[in-house]
């Protein structure tokens, strides 16, 4: 059977936030904004044709997106031991940029932290531990270069704002010990449903990021950051096709990416 | 046997242009630009961690993107008659924006018109014909709701700059003919290399824009552009899983695309 | 004797805020963004030499700056009966821009109500009125095409963020009464120290602007904004030149500016 | 007399370019950008008001503008022996930017070099020589912390777009030695009319700067750039006020600028 025909069984989901001036972000990128540029009727064409088009300004860490390898560095070094200092420029970084993402379709399994708790949130400032993962992956394998996402029902919370964000009472996500487990299945690419994949306490902020540390720089795996996983959180899905296809922006640390699960419908 | 194995046994081709400052484009767009905020060392955390970022300005039309049914008007009317006056605002589209484009993974089909002329690159200035389309269709099927993308090697000329922009000597694309050729098909979405899917005759620059509005206005079919589709081409592909998942910024005329095609290669 | 001779007894004071991500400023407006895209060694000519640059993402109505005439309509009519709908595009406004405000130089009163009222900053929300104005002005004449700047001590404020902008607690400034007062001296062009030249009332914000119609829409009148008058009235300044010479950029609804008082001082 | 009594006998003359999208400009800046955000009509308020607001991206050596001490680095080091490396971060330059710059309200020096030669505009390419600089003041005395400007007519070409920019034929302006002539005078500033104050010869684009390194590095001089002289040349004015008060934008190596000469006009 062709791939298509296959396709035609399937349920595609998108797991991005939409972006849009005012949406949670991360103080330390620029904002989002759009804006129209020309609208119709600004230019007509001698047909009676008129296009409209924006202006965009964005982080490369802004709404749903991939984190290059090269968005954190420990002690000066980027993953590899290489120093930052000589990869960084005004064109941005010469290696271990978002450019240097494949393109990742594969499988991805979806542990679900928020289920093993009984709740569909997990609360604010929860830190997930392995036994967390464990216990969410079940009898469900973890393959070397897998997709893994953590569920905590946090994107349930987009529309809030300032909750989300977490600033007061913090967010929920892995610790350094469900980094550790996490990076030891040797996936190709982590992610969730919050601005920073990581354990953030009440009042703390993002003063150390120690899975950041982990994934990036000590074992060369991916993160993928504010997605939208409540549909697949909902629907009981824990494994699945995963299309993670970042914009191809040379030298950025990291580019926003609308992921899209593809999911098998069986009669 | 499930999706991902399936997946194992092909390959995925990115069909998007690299995005940096300087690569063509129109100069209808705001101009690409990225450049790091934070290097590394600017902020070193308690723990020697230090995180890098960027600002980018785009916009909606630049690179490799989707065109949304919202770009083009005529007489003042978008597809299926919406005044376009009533749903622009400062907050973009109201309707018909590129958030309202429905991910697409399905069958795509690539209409080789440089092979059906022998060459690797259609001249500048030359415009496919209906007939040209149907010669390189040949016993391939066009369904309804497929993706159709027509290759004309200029992909090829993306380093070139100048000569890819064509403000001189113009761009190959289809004209008014082939363009409702392809309407009559009823695909989902429609494609192409060029920054423009149009035919650009020497000098003419984008003066009006007849396949625009026969696909956006009046048959509600999107369009991709600026795509890399050479190795395709050259691959001899023909009939492919596309998928097409442009960044959903809420009420944009369009959006910047990776595409990805995934070709099954049996034994 | 020269002018410059003269000016050698004089004190230059800037009236500027600093411009820097994170400062106060309406969450209507493009958040001020700047970011060094070159550094040095990026680059380094052949020489030995390198320079360093930026990108600026701003609005129009960040940091100090005056409003043009356009900036405000009321029934569609901006001041002098035109029709916001005709001058508007891609190109910003046809008439009634910044641009066709001509640099200001000359007398310059400042209407000090904090004084007046025994205080260095007025209470936030409270709101100016006619008497406080006549009052401040004491004996000092207004002539027709004056700048008259009106003292509130706000811009104390500057650097506490939330309380200058006022959202919980207002801000001081005239209500529409002290602004037809204003309007019926007839001159050039009237400002103050808040983001927005108006009384705004705890928890109201920006519901309503009747001093912005008055002065852009009735009068003709321009307004700056975000002044910092703190020295100016610590010196106790209440009559002096003002320079005042927003960026010519065409078509924009208003501009960020440096203004600059010129005080003699006599022995 | 006060000085604004003094004014009214002035004129005061524009010597800004106007700022537009598409206006000549160095590649190596972010190209100038403005769009109208919201319009008249997008929200209007309860009682018929509504407010247009753009959003501007822009670089600080875009348009005129004033060249911070930080812009230019010699081996690494800023004027004074500063270490670049160790004062520029995502914050800018911590000292030598343009908030350093004290706003310039004084006496101004034009030294018309293209009437030296009985012409109105320098011949592309042609290098202001220190011999041009000494006939144009004649016996007009250069004093220390005077504003200094060399007028070559380049203004004129602005409308031209390609030739102002002058990639192919050059540019008019000072070599190194009439840097080193007018660094000896010490002034406060210099500038001119052209996007780089330096002598371009054809073909040759900004491959090195060596006024800049001479102002800039070696003598703590600021530099004005893209200024319209062509009227103060056409009215032959040699000595009058300047106001040069570029925007204080915390940290960057330049920012725009909209200078005043202000003219005294007697019976």
């Amino acid at each position: 059977m062709s791939l298509w025909k296959m396709l035609e069984g399937s349920r595609v989901l998108d797991l991005a936030q939409p972006m849009r001036k005012g949406m949670p972000q991360s103080p330390n990128h620029p904002p989002f904004r759009m804006a129209l540029e020309r609208r119709h009727g600004d230019m007509v064409r001698s047909d009676g044709g008129s296009a409209a088009n924006e202006i965009i300004v964005t982080g490369g860490h802004v709404g749903t997106h991939v984190d290059a390898l090269a968005h954190v560095s420990q002690e000066g070094l980027l993953h590899g031991g290489v120093a930052a200092a000589e990869v960084m420029s005004h064109e941005g970084f010469g290696s271990l940029g978002i450019d240097g993402f494949e393109p990742y379709v594969g499988r991805c399994v979806l542990l679900d932290v928020a289920a093993v708790h009984g709740v569909k949130t997990l609360p604010a400032g929860y830190e997930v531990t392995a036994d967390d993962l464990v216990r969410a992956a079940g009898d469900l394998e973890i393959r070397e270069g897998d997709a893994v996402l953590v569920g905590t029902g946090w994107s349930r919370l987009w529309e809030s704002g300032e909750e989300f964000v977490g600033r007061r009472d913090g967010v929920p996500g892995p610790g350094a010990e469900a980094g550790r487990w996490l990076a030891e299945r040797r996936p190709r690419v982590v992610g969730g449903e919050t601005i920073a994949f990581e354990h953030i306490a009440p009042g703390r902020g993002h003063a150390t990021l120690p899975v950041h540390r982990i994934m990036l720089v000590e074992s060369g795996v991916n993160i993928v950051e504010t997605m939208r996983l409540a549909e697949l959180l909902d629907a009981g899905a824990r494994e699945f096709t995963l299309v993670l296809n970042p914009l191809p922006i040379v030298g950025a640390t990291g580019a926003p990416v609308r992921p899209l699960a593809i999911i098998e419908e069986r009669p």
